[in-house]
């Protein structure tokens, strides 16, 4: 069987399956398992990759699942194979888990020359960037050029985008002061968009409205019910309305779509993109076929489950017990998903939370969200190393990782795999 | 007064004149001190970029010496200004710090297509390269691409080459039984080229010995007086007499090269390329300009200094001392390097080392160097950091950072700077 995504939900399914006598092959194009919840905190210089991108081949061990790198570029259910660059891979079951990725809603400007908070790559060359803005500023003499390089613009008013925007102002707080002595703390801005009229949608009202007063006091300059149009070339970010922003920095975490595997499998599909699965998470029609997580329509309760790791964790779960009972004759056990709550944090020492019929926020918001992100981190020596940075950040008010680096890729070297989206 | 370049010898001068109630600009491409040598050991997977890649602004910190991030392009000597990509920056003594890139000798192929270990764009590539080929190799069919996909060739005999062949075949060691079932250790080929008739030449003959026994004992192919013409795109090695290696992975540690500025300043240059200087470092002909480090021509008792970091941190420190003496007008003093030794290590528990009089050799070598290395690391974080991966590496055998990631560039976004040589 194949399982396609290393993410939260195929890493699950695959882990659940390799603990029985089947054979089974996880295929992702990248080598790793991005721990997405912290990718964040790589993009503001407070962890390394390698501390939220584990190696999937270190992950699966002796498990007996095997690791398979590859473009996956289509399926053919007709003759049961899934197409990559490197040739097919034939399958008898299938779980297709192969995530979402950033949505622009058709804003071309946006998509050629926003910065993400999406992926590994995303995330390295946004924290290259915030560091690289702040060295450039600090060498302009005018003024115009120069607060357009320290204005920096956050669209997007989900967890994504709270968790970053608080991020950089307590980035930019320590290192204008302690770093660069031309540049003046009131010189940057940090501006949060979000389209809806409150923060943090899924919540309850009170911690929105919690979160936006932390945010303010952070420094954040909040603005909701407002539209992003589009983005140009010279820097400007259009608002509906007529009003604009001018930046070279637009960090764009508005909203996700499923990944473009989705649009070329024959199956069916929601008009939300994703895949229509049954109640035990098939694909329409098909028999062997599953799908999970971002990547399919799951209603519960007359709602669409929110794209987040426990649901994708708990259906790759699901289905790899299910594809098991299917093997031993028995019969399948629909999908319920068993809320385990949403939680975001605020800056240091706030965050909100809402976990069962519980509302938190404050410092126990935030000591709860450590928490949990430290327990569901795959490996001991990446929750030690997370755990050390964390009590380095929080004791010495420090974001280390302050280096503009990226791989440098020889002219003549045959291709190595593409490592967008 | 202007210091251009923040390795070794620009931040020991910089450091030094902090300490004076004199105004100093340190002037980098990047924004980081690069602790060069320990980066074989990034692009080996064992240590994280930011572990030897520290922000030049965290250095200095409250020293009262100014950083700069910016590309120089020439210096005007009759106008007292550095040329940068961003404006001019004058000065009234101006120290040259520059170092050296990689030295291809004419040979185009190499060039274009091979690794490095020189920068960290480089060894971030080469870390992605070498993982990505075990990935490729393990789902190739084709005997002869899988073949020449696994065969590793690092060209020169140095501390670099040697440290690296022996870091590789480490790594392989240990991926290969773990993390590749796919693949068995003996298609594995790291082969070493080295154009002299022993390794390491600047070390004593029996220690050259015992570093070629080690390498082989672990497993590395050592080819001494062998010298590579060209590297084709095929994937070909051409060797010096007709024969050939075929591989996709030529990483080239052979020689370096004075920086490309130094070919654009308009001072006296030695045969080798680097700067001629008198006794007290000073560029001929000029009274205030200085060139320190691998970019300046320093004959010692008969011999050029090694290009290491030694001398051109004590050379960093004397320009700063005479400059210093003149403003308070008294005499210079003639630069003498004081030989700290040299040393390199070959895998686990052996290195050989020459300090004083003394050599050392096996687990003392390898202990000393790992003492040494430490210690002149920068920051107490990054020591923490680096003793506790070399601990893990030691007791668990294991490489960690086994991660193929990439900063990703907007299209449309406004360029960042360089990350070449």
């Amino acid at each position: 069987m194949v399982v396609i995504g290393a993410g939260f939900g195929g890493l699950a399914c695959t882990r659940r399956l390799a603990g029985a006598p089947v054979d089974v092959v996880l295929v992702d194009r990248h080598n790793y398992h991005l721990f997405t919840p912290l990718l964040y905190q790589v993009a503001s210089a407070l962890l390394n990759p390698s501390e939220v991108a584990i190696p999937v081949r270190s992950i699966l061990g002796q498990s007996g699942a095997r690791f398979r790198m590859a473009d996956v570029t289509g399926i053919d259910p007709e003759r049961r194979l899934v197409l990559t660059r490197d040739g097919p891979i034939a399958y008898d079951w299938l779980v297709i888990a192969v995530g979402s990725q950033t949505a622009y809603f058709g804003k071309d400007g946006v998509r050629r020359s926003s910065f993400g908070v999406k992926v590994l790559p995303d995330a390295l060359a946004l924290r290259n960037r915030i560091l690289g803005q702040l060295e450039a500023a600090s060498r302009m003499g005018d003024p115009v050029a120069r607060r357009r390089a320290l204005t920096f613009v956050v669209v997007g008013g989900g967890p994504t985008g709270v968790e970053y925007a608080g991020a950089l102002v307590e980035l930019f707080r320590l290192v204008v002061g302690r770093d660069f002595p031309d540049l003046a703390p009131e010189e940057l801005e940090v501006t949060l968009v979000e389209m809806g009229d409150r923060l943090l949608a899924e919540f309850p009202v009170a911690l929105s409205e919690y979160a936006r007063r932390r945010l303010e006091r952070l420094g954040v300059n909040v603005r909701t019910g407002t539209a992003v149009e589009e983005y140009g070339d010279g820097g400007r970010v259009r608002l509906r309305g007529g009003a604009a922003i001018e930046t070279d920095t637009l960090i764009w975490a508005a909203g996700v779509r499923p990944t473009r595997l989705a649009e070329t499998v024959p199956f069916a599909r929601a008009r939300s993109g994703r895949l229509e699965i049954d109640e035990f998470l098939r694909v329409r029609g098909e028999k062997r076929v599953f799908a999970i997580g971002d990547v399919a329509q799951v209603e519960q309760d007359g709602r669409p489950l929110p794209q987040m790791a426990p649901p994708a964790m708990q259906a790759g779960r699901q289905v790899a017990d299910n594809i098991l009972r299917a093997l031993r004759g028995e019969a399948m056990v629909p999908f319920r998903y068993r809320d385990k709550g949403i939680m975001a944090v605020i800056g240091r020492n706030a965050g909100v939370a809402r976990i069962g019929g519980l509302d938190l926020k404050g410092f126990v918001g935030w000591a709860g969200w450590l928490f949990v992100h430290l327990y569901y981190l795959i490996g001991f020596r990446n929750r030690l190393a997370v755990l050390a940075r964390w009590a380095w950040y929080y004791l010495l008010y420090d974001r280390p990782i302050r280096i503009i680096a990226r791989a440098r890729v020889p002219d003549g070297a045959t291709p190595i795999p593409p490592d967008d989206g």
